[in-house]
């Protein structure tokens, strides 16, 4: 089997690895990994900006799918063939975050799903909706659970509230469709007109380019009849939170998801007290809202916006586009013809 | 009837006024008023720090209790003779804020009770539970309706939680008592041992003075066996909010009153983001809130701490002392022998 | 003005009557009435079997929409000109319903929309949504607010859940539109296959005829893989309730509207108890909830189903389609040419 | 090792086996049996009452506590000499039940606790608090969790609240004390005024002799103010569920438990719709409930009540004892001198 390892800190230092491939133990399936999504965790994981001390050598990514070649001893949930997806944080199967369950994150506390095989506990993966490929399938463990958690749970989006996205990364952009499957209106805000259009062409109801209209939070206000927005999904980077707090109404959510953040920022918490703002952090989510999710995707037949498929050697052009920026949707990682 | 009036900014500033005593319009009821409560917001609106922009003059003050002396046209919650207190927001009746309720706050948006007399819409006040005095039904509207908001609705304290206090102000103190009759247990802090000393009298669990072990949020966790907190009613200034978020556990809540704040904070959101923390934003709450407060406190037999009971006259000594800090629970004026 | 009176029970004692019009007291709005729709309960009304004791005479009806023709004193939230629907519980405007709040239903407690005029507090109002026509908005205040209070706040409906609706009453068909809205799976049952092929029209996913599937608890648990529905919007008659409680899952929610129902049933109380189920009584909702609807609908373009608009003088004939139950969706009077 | 034995339906078939110590299979581990408490379903189980389908010969009781003597392979949960308690159902560790969470149920689907030594999964054990005996943490799994699950997650009762319990069994006893430990309000109903005199001494309000005052539904509005009860643990035979509706205020919970009722009830189901009543079938509950209801216990050193505390071999005294309902608390099996 071939793995990518992170040696050291540095993109240019990720280094593809031949090995064994594992043989599973108890209760563990091994997986055929055919598709690997990536996240912005995964480049400041490999640059080291991530988690500094984080224990190396490591293989990255945390979201995969693929089909169970091998079932370990004890296996109940699943048999050769089945489809399966890698869920994010390995221990959190239900019910809210513990210390506990936090431990256990794919490429980061264990290595991760960036390999043409990985044998998981099967407690750590879950079915695939029947009507999605491997590509799309890849796709969901973090950013789209990210986002049903934030919607769903933290917020209870319903028809009639109004939800405002930043950018067109992998968790807007789930945040937005599924916005739209919960009948809520979305608003947005981008640096690009041309990525506005194709948010727009995904049922985006109204939006800004932030670097001509940087008072977005007024636009948002105006937007909502001096309201205010009812969710923020706050993703941003140096400079957003305070923007975010302006643009919620009284009584509203900021979900801070901010995996683009970076450090401290100067906060005002007074508006906070004033609006009687719910500031939820969001971190990915338990296997059971996966599951819901799955239930919606299945009887929608929900389709992920998957931007473009590299090849197994192309990882290091995929995590520049990450860092780049210029992806709309998600990229993903075809690990199927990497031997 | 005699009043007091913010005629400009500044403590020395403030001023008894005699004028007429109101007569009571379609829906209002005549209150005498026996007793007025300080909150620190009542320093920082008197000082100009609360709103600049207030429209003065101004009569100060949201925390009232008094006897129904007249009554207008068309009232019928109440009759001549009824013990009565204001609520904060005379407008918040009752589900969650809105913009619109949010307007009409007692000695800020309107004239406040901190008079002989005032006159009020009958839903802007609520019976005062039998077994209290006025001075002690005069502490509840703001600081223990605040922390009742925070403690039942904001973070559902149960038995086996824990909760962490910062010094021995109203909301506090009010918190230490609610948190107990909740059945959790209590942790604080204060810059004072024999403050600590006489909120144990109260039922606090364990302290420590913040001067001599500024890494409290550190004693926090350890006092709760690796985990953190599950609630900190974080009031405090300058500071403390970052170690708040460091003190509570994984998926706790952070009830943000920070009534001694002011401006911004260099605060770090990653941990928001990682514990999956709540911030939630708590400005005083709604009548049904405070009706349901009262129904705990008449059952309980519940008696909030009056630290010192000033007369009329000595208004400017009472706000001398909430901005020196040294009280411990509530201030009160006895305005029932002003004239 | 003109306006329908029960002298005493029986359908046949229903008469028109012609009355001053009133002229709107204090905090009172003086409305137009241009449509009036009716709901199962005005047909039990008039009967006198809803409530025997109900004091006679009685203006029938609690559901109306009209235009405000003339403000009394005080009043704030309307003016002249202003579209408007009336509440069904003119005291419940937020929050949990109690005892207090539950009296002064139209048609019913009080006098109801069934006139050409009707004069009624400001607070028992709220406007129409702009793109809805006198008679859809008069469909909206019992059977569309008792859908969403039942779908929203009692089963919190997501994408990905299953709905069990019974027959295509004005209850049922605006639970199938809102379920659709907010993303979930409907199921029906039905005497009449033509109205399944309608009510699929609408969104239905699938349906029985329970004439010939008398057994539709088991076809709605085989249509969600053995797992049973989440949510079953029970309004039925004689024996659905024992069926219903078989029909959801372990965990669900039964929405208990009833509406339709007599007297007692013979209920084996062990499946609640076993399956865990929440059996929800739902009765209307309040102002708030109206309120929330009305963003919905407005922000969807939502229109509800009007089944037939009768003439002012055919009331009598439109309370025996009612009875008759060959209605789907909602009958609707027009008031607007009846002087 | 002894263990108890249903061979065939009826208390006067219950054998006492020995057979082979079972050695813990991976994940498992090997309790040395303390104590066992009874519940009512345990002597339903033994007459065939419960699920006359149920597979013979079984082991009966769901709530044991004691010693860890022995790990299988992988085991990291527990160690020799670790104090635990059984969990009712074996695989409801979290978040909301479903039908595959709910098989699995100790004494009833699977071999259960009576008996000197069982070997369970390590995921169907949790500490005991180190305060309580075994014979008092024998008491917990069952009835207290249930009590706990009604008092904490159905209902959320808070101070200011009234409970009403039905007679003095496990449930009902645990009940009252939670809910005084909530700061609640507790009525009760009894047959027997000496068992209503030991109640009052563990903190229960006030009580009626059912027998003496049949319509203690009145009597629990009476001591409501006329409001009604907000929580009705409803436990009761034949007949008690309608009442216990018309006990409850607007708006309030019927948890319904109903281990003593038997079949059908006739039933009107008009006061759930019109008092808006949510009926919630409560049947014990997940793990994560139990482990929170004991850091509850642990923090508060609550005990619970144990009636009487018998030999291994007068298990079928026992059961008659709770055949006759003249226990207060609980009843309880010394498992560790039976051999």
């Amino acid at each position: 089997m071939k793995a990518y390892r992170i040696p050291q800190f540095g993109l240019d230092r990720l280094e593809i690895v031949e090995t064994e491939t594992p043989i599973p133990g108890p209760n563990e399936v091994l997986v055929e990994v055919h598709a690997v999504s990536l996240n912005f965790r995964d480049l400041r994981v490999a640059e080291g900006k991530y988690d500094p001390r984080m224990r190396l050598p490591r293989q990255p990514c945390s979201d995969g799918a693929g089909e169970v070649v091998q079932v370990g001893a004890g296996v109940s949930r699943f048999k050769n063939g089945d489809r399966v997806t890698s869920i994010f944080m390995q221990n959190w199967i239900e019910g809210p975050l513990t210390a506990a369950k936090s431990r256990g994150a794919l490429g980061g506390d264990v290595d991760g799903m960036l390999a043409t095989h990985v044998a998981l506990s099967e407690e750590g993966l879950i079915p695939v909706p029947a009507h999605l490929t491997y590509a799309e399938a890849a796709t969901l463990p973090c950013a789209a659970v990210t986002a049903w958690h934030a919607l769903v749970h933290a917020a209870a989006v319903k028809p009639g509230d109004t939800v405002l996205i930043q950018g067109t990364g992998g968790v807007s952009i789930f945040a937005l469709q599924f916005a739209k499957l919960l009948g809520a209106r979305v608003l947005g805000i981008s640096s690009s007109d041309e990525k506005i259009e194709r948010a727009k062409a995904l049922g985006l109801d109204a939006a800004v380019n932030y670097r001509s209209y940087p008072d977005w939070a007024r636009w948002a206000i105006e937007q909502t009849g001096g309201e205010g927005v009812d969710l923020v999904v706050e993703v941003g980077g140096q400079g957003t939170f305070n923007k975010s707090l302006k643009a919620v109404r009284v009584g509203g959510t900021v979900a801070q998801i901010g995996v683009l953040s970076a450090g401290e920022e100067q906060i005002s918490v007074l508006p906070i007290l004033h609006k009687q703002i719910s500031v939820r952090g969001i971190y990915v989510g338990s296997r059971a809202m996966f599951e819901e999710m799955n239930r919606a995707i299945a009887q929608a037949r929900f389709r992920p916006v998957v931007d473009h498929v590299y090849s197994f050697e192309e990882v290091p052009l995929a995590l520049r586009q990450m860092a780049d920026g210029s992806h709309f949707g998600k990229i993903v990682i075809d690990t199927s013809r990497a031997d």
